[in-house]
């Protein structure tokens, strides 16, 4: 093996761009640069060889002395590497990056969705590890997953496998998913789900709490979970809500899958330890019961689970 | 590869065993033999060597001519073989099987459970075959599941993987299922739960139905499909039911494994295309968008997938 190879986290806002060393699997560098996303994303693809070109020269490596480059994408992915649709990048789309990106680079690069690759980035270096078989599930704006059994990535037929988030967790909601259908985990134990969880309760229920002392426009899924962690009624039901959604949502996974852990990053996962509290008591309520005792813990790579789930990527992973 | 393999499906009344041509695939002959359950299965080892060594004497076949047997048991077993309790068999288990059976014939021996075995069977012979990944249910007097993903066998990290009849489908139910817990598919969706839907309905529902011809004892899972085809509204509602549980189940294993096909089989099955047709459509409803198209087909071994996927065991199917 060659001894550099990079893994890139391309998200809506910036393209995050890992350098690792392959023999000790160490991160050298890490550094980030504005996506431009317009123009259906035209110029992802050319600033990524740009910067890269750019780093390797400024640190004197040369271009065959790199294994490869990982790079996970915000959208759909299917198994040959084919990229649907990414919304979040003004539908940046319909082709394949690792070609496009391998003829400008001259080494080969892999590409995947950006949740099975934090997934296994959690599985190779972070909370999954040591571990046979995870699941990760991961709460921001919405509810991502991945899953990774014998350090493969389940990938899915359509690409879809770990689309967790839109498991169905109830079938009376009224308001509308972000992907079209009703009564998805995602409306419940997204940041975006707690908050419009909490907006529904100020409204509908009597029950003292500091949430209504906040401006309407200021309320967040952390201000949320802070206050729970101080007691407030309202906002423990927030807490509760979420649990149920996801650890009901986690039970079924774990008849399907029955992982050796479950491990839940994402932006609201910071909130610590009161979310496995909350997911893990309607996690054993609904669990098979051989299932009960599966494992949840917290994510451990933070924002950087991409970076080295991508650099696992070319370091050897298979997809299933 | 040796001439010879053989499958045997270990169940709570017959021990059914077929002998396969390893060349060909083809299944050469099958035989059954009453499984004796008493003293917690203590001549269900002894039967099952005693068995084979009889046909491969009267056929003349040598026991170096046979490269293994496998082996389904209707119980959980670990990903080492370790089969854990088998409540069918007088609570046989504690042990490795495959070590016993291995010590009597001199040949390999692989053990698996029984759900997980038919979906092999189904996946490499029955309407799974030629697909690259399939999620197999079968519905009898349980609900049980299996996955294959490139030909291997998801197994779980209790056993559990498939155990997808254990899924929650209500949060209300008051009825307590097998398992211990409430509002499991398999309430509604076995054969005992058709059944039981029925009841409650002609309980509590006045729509004049055939099925209130019918003496209570002699209602049966078929008898509800029959007069559900000929257009019986009550019978109808039963299946629908069952269509409910069952295809928003299927939905939310599909947003977690995404496979190319979702295989139906088992006893209830037989129905034919209604339970398609029923399934399918509350699959559609909750199913992720781009799993919406996944293909829903009848398993087409019958009672003989176990035997086949036993063989396939043999021939090579590896565990994930």
């Amino acid at each position: 093996m060659k001894p550099y190879i990079f893994g890139i986290d391309l998200g809506g806002t910036s393209i995050k761009t890992g350098l690792f060393d392959s023999l000790t699997k160490n991160l050298i560098e890490k550094w980030e640069i504005p996506t431009r996303t317009k123009n259906h994303g035209e110029y992802i693809i050319p600033d990524i060889a740009e910067n890269i070109k750019s780093k390797l020269s400024s640190l004197k490596i040369d271009l065959k002395d790199v294994e490869g480059l990982g790079m996970d994408v915000p959208g759909a992915v299917l198994r040959d590497g084919y990229v649907t649709r990414c919304v979040n990048l003004d539908d940046w789309g319909g082709f394949y990056p690792s070609e496009a990106l391998e003829k400008l680079m001259g080494f080969p690069v892999k590409v995947m969705n950006d949740a099975n690759v934090a997934a296994l980035g959690e599985y190779a270096f972070g909370g999954g590890k040591g571990y046979q078989s995870q699941v990760f599930v991961t709460l921001g704006t919405g509810v991502g997953g991945g899953t990774i059994i014998n350090g493969q990535i389940l990938v899915g037929s359509h690409g879809a496998a770990g689309e967790i988030g839109h498991i169905k967790a109830r079938f009376d909601e009224t308001r509308v998913c972000g992907c079209g259908k009703r009564g998805c985990v995602e409306q419940y134990a997204s940041a975006t789900g707690v908050v419009a969880t909490a907006r529904l309760l100020l409204a509908k229920d009597d029950t003292p709490s500091l949430l209504r002392d906040i401006p309407k426009d200021d309320l967040d899924c952390k201000t949320i979970f802070d206050l729970a962690k101080e007691g407030d009624e309202l906002a423990l039901k927030c807490v509760d809500n979420m649990g149920i959604a996801l650890g009901h949502m986690l039970a079924s996974v774990s008849a399907c899958i029955d992982p050796e852990v479950i491990v839940i990053g994402g932006g609201v996962a910071k909130a610590g330890e009161i979310i496995i509290d909350a997911v893990g008591k309607y996690f054993r309520e609904a669990a098979f019961s051989v299932c009960e005792d599966t494992k949840i813990v917290l994510a451990k790579l933070g924002n950087d689970a991409g970076i080295y789930g991508c650099f696992q990527l070319i370091f050897g992973a298979q997809t299933l």
